[in-house]
Order: C-alpha cells, then sequence, then structure tokens
C-alpha cells in the first residue's frame, strides 16, 4: 500500500488519511463505492510549479521565436520581438496591463499565441510538446521541467489509487500540452486530463488545430468540464488559486463526505513563496473549513 | 474468455475475431499496446434500436407533455398539443419538412425541447430519464427500452474488454440521457460516454442545465470529440449511419491495424429494415472497405 512518505506527519496528513480511510470504510457512515470515488487536482502550482512563469508560457514563447526566426518580417513585431530576444518581462507586463484595465497587449499576444495553431494535426502539436519537454529546464530550480513535479502530490495520487479512487487532472492549461507528459510525470493517463482547448477540425482522416479557442477551463468551467468529461461529481479536489474556487466548492457541496485542498505556496527556500492570485480562494478555505496543505510545513520534500 | 456466441459463424464474425487476435499478438507486426486499444461506438442504430423513433424523442414527447399538464394553456400549441394527443406524426413530419427546406416546425420543437432544460440540477435531469427508462416500452417490439440492447453487440463489448480494449459511447444522442443506463445496459460507465449536451451553468455548488445547446455530437464533431475525452486515435469504431461516417474514417485513417464497421438494418422479421440515412455510409463502406454486418446474417440472436 503506497503512503505518504513525503508528507510531513500533522493535521493535513491526518485529514488525508482519515477522509480516505472513512470513505472506504465498507461498513462506515460515509461509505463511497469505488466508482464515485473521483479526485480533480489542478495542475500548475498544484501537481507541478508555477513559477516564475507558466512552463506553457516558455513553450509558448519558443515557439513564436522559431517562428520569427522562420519568418524574419515577424522580429520587429510583438510579441515576437519579445521572444526573440528573450525580454519576459514584456509577456509578464501584458498581463499587469490587463489587470489594469488594458488590453492592448494582451490582444497582440493572443492573437500570435492563436496563430502558432493554425492548421497543424493533434499528432504534430504531441510531437512539439513531447519535444519541448524533453530538454526544457526549469529557469531557477535546476532541474528539468519534467522533475518539477511535487513529489508529495504524485505520491498522493498513488495513494488515492491504491484505495481505488480515480484522479483527473482539471486545468487551466492546455490540455494538449499536458497529455503528452502526464503518463510518466503523474501516472495519470490522456483520457483523464482535463484542460483549456482550441478549436480542431476534421478533415481527410485527421484533426487539426485551428486558431479558434474552444475553452478556457477555469473557474465555473472546471465543473461544467468534470461533469461532461466524467458524469460524475468528485469527491475530493485539490488546487492552489482562485481559478480553483468553484471546482473545490463543487467537491465541497456534494451530498457525502468530500476534502477540499488548496495547497499554500509559502516556502521560498524549497520552491517559491507566493499568494497573489490565490487571495480569495484562501479566504474561501478558511469560511469553509478547506484543508490548507502549506509546502514549507507539510511537506518533508518538495521535489523527487 | 468472453466469446461471440451470439454472432453466427461467417466473414463477418472472422473479420472480428481475426482483428482483436493481430492487434493482441505480442510479437506480431499489428500489436498494439492495450492502453492504444480504443474503440468506440455509436448508440442509436448501433448498440440499440431506433426505430420506429429516436428512444430518446419518446422521453421528449413525454416530458412535453407532463409540461402541457401543468400548464394547460400549453396544450393549444405546439409541439405540446402534439405531445398531448399523441400525435407522433406531427414530430416526424417536422424533420421531413426540414429535409424539404422548411424549418418552421422544427424550429418551433426545438425551442419546446430547448425550454424543457432550462434550470434543473443535472442530478434532476438524471432522476428524470431513471424514471423514464424504469417504465418506458418500446411500441412495437414488446420490450422495455431498457431491453432494447443488441445482444451481439453487448457481447461485443464484453469480447473487446476482455482483450484489454477500453469501449467508448459516441452517440448523437444526448449524454446525459444515456449515461444513468449505460453502466447496466452495456457495461459502459459514464466517463466513457460520449453524446451531445446543453450547455451547464455552475452556481451554488451545483450544475444546472441551461436551454443552450452546447453541441451537437454528430458527423465531424465526433472525431473532435473522441480526441477532446480521450487523447487518442481509436483503433475500431462501430456505427450505422451516415452521422457515423466521419468516426469510422478516423479510425481507418490511423497509422496502424483498424476495424471500421456498419450495422445493417437488413431483418424486417426481428428488428427492422431501413437503409435510409445511412446510404452514404454504406457506399463509403463499399469503397473504403470496411466491415458491414448485417443483422438478418451475421446475428444469431438480435434481442436478449
Amino acid at each position: 500500500m503506497a503512503e505518504l512518505a513525503t508528507w510531513s506527519d500533522g493535521s493535513t496528513k491526518s485529514t488525508i488519511v482519515d477522509f480516505v480511510g472513512r470513505v472506504t470504510a465498507e461498513d462506515g457512515p460515509d461509505h463511497v463505492p469505488p466508482d464515485a470515488r473521483v479526485a480533480v487536482f489542478d495542475n500548475d502550482g498544484t501537481l507541478w510549479c508555477e513559477k516564475p512563469m507558466y512552463i506553457q508560457l516558455d513553450f509558448i514563447v519558443r515557439r513564436l521565436a522559431e517562428k520569427a526566426a522562420a519568418d524574419p518580417a515577424l522580429r520587429d513585431q510583438q510579441p515576437y520581438q519579445a521572444a526573440t530576444t528573450g525580454d519576459l518581462n514584456w509577456f509578464g507586463g501584458a498581463i499587469t496591463k490587463h489587470y489594469q484595465g488594458d488590453d492592448s497587449d494582451l490582444k497582440v499576444l493572443a492573437a500570435a499565441v492563436m496563430s502558432l495553431h493554425e492548421s497543424m494535426t493533434v499528432e504534430e502539436h504531441a510531437a512539439k510538446v513531447s519535444a519541448f519537454y524533453a530538454e526544457g529546464q526549469h529557469p531557477t530550480l535546476g532541474r528539468p521541467y519534467r522533475a518539477c513535479t511535487y513529489q508529495p502530490m504524485v505520491e498522493l495520487l498513488r495513494y488515492l489509487e491504491a484505495h481505488d479512487f480515480t484522479c483527473y487532472i482539471v486545468s487551466g492549461g492546455g490540455r494538449d500540452f499536458m497529455r503528452p507528459i502526464t503518463t510518466s510525470m503523474y501516472g495519470v493517463p490522456p483520457e483523464r486530463v482535463i484542460g483549456s482547448s482550441v478549436g480542431l477540425d476534421f478533415a481527410d482522416g485527421h484533426l487539426r488545430t485551428t486558431s479558434t479557442p474552444e475553452f478556457l477551463n477555469d473557474g465555473p468551467v472546471k465543473p461544467v468540464r468534470i461533469w461532461g468529461r466524467t458524469g460524475r461529481r468528485p469527491i475530493m479536489a485539490v488546487g492552489n488559486s482562485n481559478g480553483d474556487i468553484q471546482m473545490l466548492e463543487y467537491a465541497h457541496a456534494g451530498p457525502g463526505p468530500s476534502l477540499s485542498m488548496l495547497v499554500l505556496h509559502d516556502d521560498a527556500d524549497r520552491e517559491f513563496d507566493y499568494v497573489a492570485g490565490a487571495e480569495k480562494a484562501l479566504n474561501e478555505a478558511q469560511a469553509k473549513g478547506w484543508t490548507v496543505a502549506s509546502i514549507r510545513s507539510d511537506w518533508a520534500t518538495v521535489f523527487d
């Protein structure tokens, strides 16, 4: 039986063990049959590192730079110029301006990102993603991106599965950006990865990406897509940011036992220390009694 | 090991057995690893009976009649009048007019059908569906709807699973109209049911239906949603109508071995005899060498 060896002894670990014990106790009042033991996990900041920037943003910046290399006319335009010169502040600035009410740079960025998806087969896209994971290095942690998963969370996935849970990844990140790597990194196969996507076109026997977004899997869209994909309400949900609130609420509001948990990034030494983008989620956690897992206190080990 | 006992000996059964034998032969040139053995099945006319009308249409007619019973002002309006008086020809006529270029009745029908979904939790919807299946009787076959599944197809699902295939239902019918019954009827759990849906809203911890269609899972949308849900290209696809062509083509166009199969309804004595709506699919089958399973010749038994 998988054990939570990299979780420090304390109330968070006890809460998890107690919850799993209750839902699996055959004759107990909180027993949940195995096929209803569904757990959902956000990805960025929950299963793997999301700082100093989303790993998918690095993938996008590299592809923008590749595109500019192939078409020099693009190099003087944003976001290609920033991608080519490695000016990551431009990308951060586009987001900051957005929150200040100025979407001009964000629109330029979004249009370029969407154009990257113009007419490529899903297999070609997957090959580009795999090539990125094969060599991508985290800029500050000194490890490959594919080793940026949180070991206690991988252990939690295995622990839940050992108790007949089915675990899904439910991320705002790109569905087809995660799938090529989730089996080897998390042991979660492609059919259990729920994420954002551009629209796809079918022609001549093949599926091709389009430059039109289909949906952004964040906030209230997460419960909608969990149901769409599974036809079940999860009994456990784990996230780390405001975009996870509704998913955690969905698990929490079910008729039976549930565990909603937030990962708190409070460890500048071993990972990062931030609450930006998680303030509302942390307030909700306090108001509703959700569990907060502190990286500093609850994880004996962060990375493998 | 599950056997195809209700399939008559002949070329169709041999084709299936041979295909499964090839993809499972460990050292053979056509070996496919278990996690890539994905098979997709249309529902109406493929796994269960679709004549004299879609079973879901009966469900809809009953709900329109219920709504008119609760609100007598509706009884003089279509489609409530037709639903209340059991005038099924009106519903058929709306479809016929549509194919003749007159969408007036179809629009009236569609608006009423969508209004049935106004703000109900997905659990309430599932309860209505389950109540329908508990008592719904097929109008001519003398059996409950829940016993209108084709026994050879249920056997085929078990046969494939016994050889480590994962089977999905991929139907133009309502996703959440199928899910409450697919586990008991087909042994296919809700997370492996792909179908059409209205949009859902999340609020106060619950998902509610809306009166806005989200997507119609038919034709070229089938491959798109198969990928969206599974992240894999199926190696086997089974359908029976023009709406299944792209799904069958998707399996067929893969790089490895595949089996694309159409069910031919040619048995007026035991089921129904029709090709309307399947003409193009049957032509494609001939052109591309897809397998055609004749109900009359290939199925020793039709219903359990």
